[in-house]
């Protein structure tokens, strides 16, 4: 039996609130894929001939939700008006996604704490307008500084040291500053960043950008909030960075011994080179997507923990796709615990709540599921490896955009199935899932429990 | 803050009567491989040269885990003697693990429900050495019977249909029933059932074996008890029962889809033959191991169909592996009231508690972790392709035994790797957990509750 008059209040509030964003959200979200798709297909968006529709409608479909797979090469196939169109449709989808997640994360937090009792910290939460429009404002404002510092590195780098001029390198410099920090990985060259392998001043500042796009807006505002004051930091903060940075190190250290010995890859680099490439790897693994070595040149193992690393993803609310780093530790954590047999699985001294255990299972598992289905239908009915294929399903599916080649390969029904996994794997499941299937669900009573046998 | 008295002293008893079970099944296990590897060494056991060190451990491990992989031909390599050594490794193991499974089951539940404050629940469930004794002599009853059974109708086949002499017959009729009924998946003839492919006397007591022992100890008992009233039967039986019917039609379906143009399996054979080979395949992908079509020649798709069934097994409690149905169909149940919203996870009338929810959660990815890493690894280091070793890997980790046929091929250290994870499947991961890292925990106090943001 659970309280009901006041949480069911509160309660009915919160859900009239919830409802709409989430909406709102895949709505705002076809829109931008429709209108995108119609303006690539203008003839003044292509260099030479005017794009298919299915050109079209993949590469505005990737542009709006940051992922970065192609099906033409971007700097070769589009005009700068058809480049144009794609920066704006990142800047868009990258930063709605970002206010979005966070507001709906903030909601769906407070339903599960209201659904778990816990009244007194839930009621501290509160989503209005005005919260709405001071997140925007944050989510911009944080953006552009950003992008501002990265697009600067870079446009004076690509003059000093590539002899482009200033016009050009301003425009190369704006361009991958914000297709970085929204995790968009696409790139106005045609081999991405492989040109720049050994090029710190290149490659660090993109990896930065994505690295701090990727964090998240609550962790992004808590850490400005309390730069002095880590101590104050919540659970969610102290996870995110501690995932980011042990993510970033093993990354490395593993693209470092898998491809020492590949000579396609960083085989040919100095020690120095290769470390700043297996550097780059690890940070746009985790759903950037662009790459400073061959990507189908991998080997077979690089790409599976490629897989595990895209799947693991960056942070809640950012513009990285993913299970999200939060999630994944929090199912480290669950199943530590339930080994040792601890009642409670502690983080940080805070017990996590069952309703988040809980959550964490079902996000991940669906995941499973999301990308093992299509691609197993895939593996059916086209010619490519199953490697190959789930690689690129995973890809798609945490937007992250790398790719073995294959994706301007597939017949267009397959195509349609990646674009179909970019919308689910940018709007997130349980987003997607709030907005089509939640219902205002009121318990007044409890069935008796059962336990059945596991394992 | 927990009840202390009562509660602690029932407690301390649990934990102490729940190590010794824990460690005694890792020792007996270890036992019964060592004692097997010793026989099978013994030039008796092979009919030509003697068995390598490699051979004999493999094999050993392979019975006493009733996983069925095998290095060599078992009716060709082993002599009379050794073939009845291997069908006694396979008899202790599958009853062996289906008495102490049932035994940690109630011993693990019962530790979660104390935990989960359910005193009165609780302590109507004790385990004794009457229990063990009692748990141990109805396990041998069932398996005789089904095995006898199931052994004269195969026998009587034998000689009718393929002219074998009584004796021959008989223990061909013998050694099938005992290995289908622990799901090990040994045959004595070379390739498999693949010659019996269009004859139902053989396939389908093999099948109904298989799901018999498959079902698990406490499904058996419970049935038998309530024979005539199913309405009182536990809500692990019920889905139990649920699931096993709902694998099977869907795996059949499955496979008769998929390779219905395959001219290498089931592409020649007449429409009801097909349905005979598809649900054969789909009875023993679920961990019995047998195969009445050529694995080997399986589409990609089919494989990746079977590495879902056989990661899903069996039941719990049985001769089975994977992470069996009940773990599986909580999780669809968990999953499914997150995306509807509703507090409660609940089937058939009953909510499922908390601690069960985490259980299955534990079990799942901690499975899904120990077939990806070895998976990553074995591919890095051997010729073959990966869906081929996700393949060898899921099927030796989930004692199943079906094979792509490259186990024979691999480097004498990929085959350690494969005899551990049939130890580490075969034991599971939670009663493997429970017996190394499980401490009594007392927690006087929980931690204040956080929860991050997730997805
Ligand atoms: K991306
Ligand atoms: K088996």
């Amino acid at each position: 039996m659970r309280f009901s008059s006041p949480v069911g209040r509160e309660r009915g509030r919160a859900v009239a609130l919830q409802r709409r964003p989430g909406q709102l959200v895949v709505v705002g979200f076809v829109g931008a894929i429709v209108v995108g798709t119609l303006l690539l297909l203008l003839p003044v968006s292509a260099s030479g001939e005017p794009a298919s529709f299915m050109q079209a409608v993949f590469t505005a479909t990737s542009a709006v939700c940051v992922t970065g797979l192609i099906v033409t090469d971007t700097p070769v196939f589009w005009s700068g008006f058809g480049q144009a169109v794609i920066l704006v449709l990142i800047q868009i989808g990258g930063l709605g996604v970002m206010t979005v997640a966070s507001l709906l994360g903030v909601l769906v937090t407070r339903r599960l704490d209201l659904s778990s009792r816990l009244v007194a910290a839930a009621s501290t939460r509160t989503v209005s307008l005005g919260d709405v429009r001071r997140t925007l404002v944050r989510v911009v404002v944080i953006a552009l500084i950003v992008e501002a510092a990265v697009a600067l590195v870079l446009t004076v780098r690509f003059v000093v040291a590539y002899g482009e001029s200033p016009g050009r390198a301003l425009w190369d410099g704006v361009f991958h500053a914000v297709s970085a920090y929204n995790n968009a990985g696409f790139a106005l060259f045609s081999t991405s960043l492989i040109d720049f392998v050994a090029d710190p001043w290149i490659c660090v500042p993109i990896a930065v950008a994505t690295i701090v796009g990727g964090l998240g807006l609550p962790v992004l505002l808590e850490v400005l909030r309390n730069r002095r004051r880590p101590g104050r930091w919540s659970v969610h903060t102290k996870i995110t960075l501690l995932m980011t940075g042990l993510l970033l190190v093993g990354g490395t250290a593993f693209f470092l011994v898998t491809e020492w010995d590949n000579a396609a890859t960083t085989g040919t680099l100095s020690t120095a080179d290769r470390v700043l490439a297996s550097f780059t790897q690890a940070a746009n693994a985790r759903t950037a997507g662009f790459n400073s070595v061959d990507t189908g040149a991998m080997h077979t193992e690089t790409w599976l923990g490629t897989i595990i690393l895209m799947f693991i993803g960056a942070g809640t609310g950012g513009t990285g796709g993913g299970i999200k780093v939060t999630t994944f530790a929090v199912l480290a954590v669950v199943i530590w615990s339930e080994l040792r047999g601890d009642p409670d699985a502690d983080a940080f001294d805070r017990r996590i709540s069952a309703a988040t255990q809980r959550q964490a299972l079902s996000v991940a598992l669906l995941a499973v599921a999301i990308v093992v289905l299509p691609s197993l239908w895939m593996t059916a009915l086209s010619p490519f490896q199953v490697d190959e294929i789930l690689f690129e399903v995973t890809s798609a599916f945490t937007t992250t955009g790398l790719s073995t080649g294959i994706t301007a390969q597939l017949a267009w029904y397959h195509q349609v199935v990646l674009c179909v996994l970019m919308f689910i794997g940018r709007l997130g499941p349980i987003t997607l899932g709030t907005a089509l299937v939640l219902r205002a669900r009121r318990r007044l009573y409890r069935r008796p429990e059962s336990a059945p046998l596991i394992g």
